[in-house]
C-alpha cells in the first residue's frame, strides 16, 4: 500500500474570489467545480478550493479563527532563481501578499514565500538537489 | 506560467516519530533527508516534514499553537470503497487517529478522515466522478 496525495484542500471564506485569484495565477478551474467548490489541476495533484466551515465540518472538527501560520506550506518548484522572482512578482501581480522576498537560503536554495488571499502559505523555490524533471515534477534522490 | 504544487510541507513536533510514521504507512524517505528534514515521493508530488518552529520561522512567521483544524486537507484518493476501509484501517494500525469513519458522503463519494500524529488531516475518499489514471493521479473533467 503507497500513500499518495491525490487533493491539497484549503478552506477559504470565498470560494468566487479564492477561484479567481488562482485563475489569475494561472490555474484552469475544472467544470467539475461549482459554487461552494472548485479543482484545479496543479500537474498531477489537484488543488481544491472549499468553505473553510464546510472542510472543518467535513473533517468532523470544528471551524476556528485561523493562526497566520497552519504548520503547512505548499511548494512551488522553479528551474532557477530568476524563474523564482518571475513567479513572485506574477504572483503578486495577481494578489498574493508577499511573506518573505525571495532570498539565498541556508540548505543552498533560493526561496521566497506568498500567501493566497485566506493566508495559505506557497513558497516559490529553487532547489539545486531537486533538480524537476520534463513534466516539472521533482525526482528525489 | 503554469502553477504546479511540487511539494507540501507539514510542520511537525518529532522529525524522527513522524518520519517512522509516514514509513508505516507505506511511504519510503529520501536519503536527502536528515535529522531537520524528510521528504517522500507522495506519486509525483513530495511530502515534506520539517521542523513545527522552524517552518514558521522559514517562512517570516511566528509559532503559534496549532488549532484542531488549520483550513488545510490532503486526500488518499483510493479506487474504490474496499480501498477507503483498507486504507483507514492500515492508518489507524500505522497510529493514526480516526478523526471520521469511511460514510457515504453527499457529493456521492465515499470519504473519511485521519489525522497524522501531529494532527495533519487526510482524507481518504472513493470519489466516483473523479477516476484515477493507471499512475493513480485523478483526470479531473
Amino acid at each position: 500500500m503507497t500513500p499518495r496525495i491525490n487533493i491539497v484542500t484549503l478552506g477559504v471564506s470565498d470560494i468566487a474570489a479564492s477561484r479567481a485569484f488562482y485563475q489569475r495565477l494561472g490555474l484552469k478551474a475544472s467544470p467539475a467545480g461549482n459554487d461552494d467548490v472548485a479543482f484545479f489541476d496543479a500537474n498531477g495533484i489537484v488543488l481544491g478550493l472549499f468553505g473553510h466551515d464546510a472542510l472543518a465540518h467535513d473533517a468532523g472538527l470544528a471551524a476556528q479563527a485561523m493562526p497566520a501560520f497552519r504548520g503547512v506550506s505548499l511548494a512551488w518548484n522553479a528551474a532557477d532563481e530568476a524563474e523564482v522572482d518571475a513567479i513572485m512578482a506574477h504572483a503578486l501581480a495577481c494578489g498574493a501578499t508577499l511573506m518573505k522576498p525571495p532570498e539565498k537560503v541556508f540548505w543552498g536554495g533560493y526561496s521566497g514565500y506568498f500567501a493566497d488571499p485566506d493566508g495559505h502559505l506557497w513558497e516559490v523555490a529553487f532547489n539545486p538537489f531537486f533538480p524537476l524533471d520534463a513534466e516539472g515534477r521533482i525526482t528525489l534522490p
